[in-house]
């Protein structure tokens, strides 16, 4: 008897302990709704009202799952589909149109305990992509699925379809139009010079988690950019780039010129400076952004968050939809630079 | 007039200088047809004397275009044009056919001055998708392009165009039909794990060299895997995964189980582990192909060359079909472990 008392009592206080370590993990969502050139002067008092509005509710989404004990994959997921339904960014509901006048989005997930990783691209009838990235990672013997076959898993995974349709709205085509128009006026190195056309890139949204357990995730989900051609693909949907996620150091998700995320491999590399340079979240995503994206020309920005819950939230641009909200609920949400 | 004479012969030792530097490049080219269960047993006589002639020769046309002073660009052009023309390997004409019975090829390459890049996906009526990929670097504002706007981009750049049966071999309309017949009759779980199922994922070509100027490339292009379904994206597109080269450090291009590469960011992890850690080219090959993708239960090789001019030819599979030709013009031709 007594010693089956003592067994009670062992396990009672290894289970507080266990509490007590739990509580003891700096857990932590950090999200984005894109980087680009966000300037004050050219934004109303209520449109800026709107952004932080959004980015306030997407992020407590996430934060309320990991709060709970709930997964960091899960917090992603929920946390993006909201900004995917949300026409103000440019993900799902509200992306950008192809030269065509489509949408095409691409998406990416990782999972930083087991580096499982999902990713579309191109996906034209999905409204929820990074949902499709999820069950590519889950429920396929792949990692990286495109256009129509990409649609076709989803359809097959039950996952909800739209019409194109659903995804339109009269800010992007009139931006279309915009940029349609300037290309006609315009040489192309001038077109993709203009401001118009640079601020057409951004709008990807984004979300890093580390949850009670310790462990970390990282999503991404875009629209890409105005007027692109010949299916291209960004950074968003290829691991590395867009997004990546390991629980020996971070999880980073990127937004901006994908073009020279891809080339720079810049969310894998913000890992690759911690783990094995010793360098500090917010020294290795400094690096990153403005000493290897900027010297090649490129722009953007990243959202990080490392195995101990510090975070960076590092742009070369002059803003960037940004939330934070840490352990003990403090909610930090900004635009400009 | 002494002035003069002093600046010509000035000018004359500059030169000799300089072409002396020029020779001390330890310039080199490697390349690879794909990593696998290649066994001794299970090979004839016949058909190893044809994989190596066709290495052999293939390495030879790169090898004089950088022995004579060409770019290492053209070299990994014209070497992997070779290879994927021949009908041995996995990208061109003989890749292996999807779940439908096409064929979508993926390429890509990276230039190590500029860490310019182009990349394309599931690409169908291009003969030679390497060739596409460098057009995308080139001639496109983008580095990754797939699906018919890649097809699309490559007729638009005058890129040669061949029906889908010019691709198709028998020996490849057998393999899907035995993996098929495989697919029905087992779980999706043992048909992974399957020898027959492992081997049909390889045979991927790449090719990485330093030429005469110090400069590096890679490049690297696949059918992908046998009965490969939702248009599947595997390493091979993937800059970081797949293919990867930068002057500071090393060109590598990768063979292998795609998924458990891009997961790795293969190609990109070894030049970290030599820029951010100070290890030989042979150490962080080793590392990332034994450790890394071995420990998530992934196999394949890579193939690699360092600024110096040091090489790695690393897997994990029973073999590799790789060659090697160093400075001094000595070749080496390899199938097994």
């Amino acid at each position: 008897m007594k010693k089956i008392l003592l067994i009670i009592i062992f396990l009672f206080t290894s289970c507080l302990n266990n509490e007590k370590e739990k509580k003891d993990i700096n857990f932590g969502i950090v999200i984005h709704g894109g980087a680009g050139t966000l300037l004050k002067e050219n934004m109303s008092d209520e449109k800026e009202k709107q952004y932080l509005n959004a980015l306030e509710t997407a992020i407590k989404i996430g934060y309320n799952i990991i709060k709970d004990g709930g997964s960091s994959q899960l917090a992603v997921e929920r946390t993006i589909n909201f900004l995917e339904n949300s026409p103000l960014f440019n993900a799902g509901k509200g992306a950008v149109l192809t030269s065509s006048g489509t949408v095409e989005l691409d998406a990416s997930f990782m999972d930083g305990k087991t580096l499982n990783a999902g990713a579309v691209a191109g996906v034209r009838t999905l409204k929820n992509p990074i949902s499709a990235a999820i069950k590519v990672m889950e429920n396929s013997p792949h990692v990286f699925l495109s256009g129509e076959g990409a649609d076709q898993f989803g359809k097959e995974q039950g996952l909800d379809i739209v019409d194109q349709k659903y995804f339109l709205t009269k800010r992007r085509i009139k931006s279309l139009k915009n940029v349609k128009e300037k290309e006609l006026n315009n040489d192309k190195i001038s077109l993709i010079n203009s401001k118009e056309y640079m601020n057409q890139k951004y709008g990807t949204v984004g979300c890093v988690v580390l949850d009670k357990n310790g462990n970390l995730a990282s999503g991404t989900s875009t629209g890409g950019m105005t007027n692109k051609k010949w299916n291209r693909i960004g950074d968003v949907p290829v691991i590395g780039a867009g997004t990546y996620a390991n629980n020996k150091t971070c999880a980073v998700s990127s937004t901006g010129w994908g073009e020279f995320f891809i080339r720079n491999v810049v969310a894998y590399d913000i890992s690759a400076l911690i783990e094995y340079k010793g360098l500090s979240l917010k020294e290795a995503a400094r690096i990153v952004i403005h000493d290897k994206v900027a010297k090649l020309g490129g722009n953007g920005g990243v959202i990080a968050i490392d195995n101990k819950g510090n975070i960076a939230m590092e742009m070369n641009t002059p803003g960037m939809y940004r939330a934070h909200i840490n352990s003990q609920g403090e909610l930090t949400v900004k635009i400009f630079n």
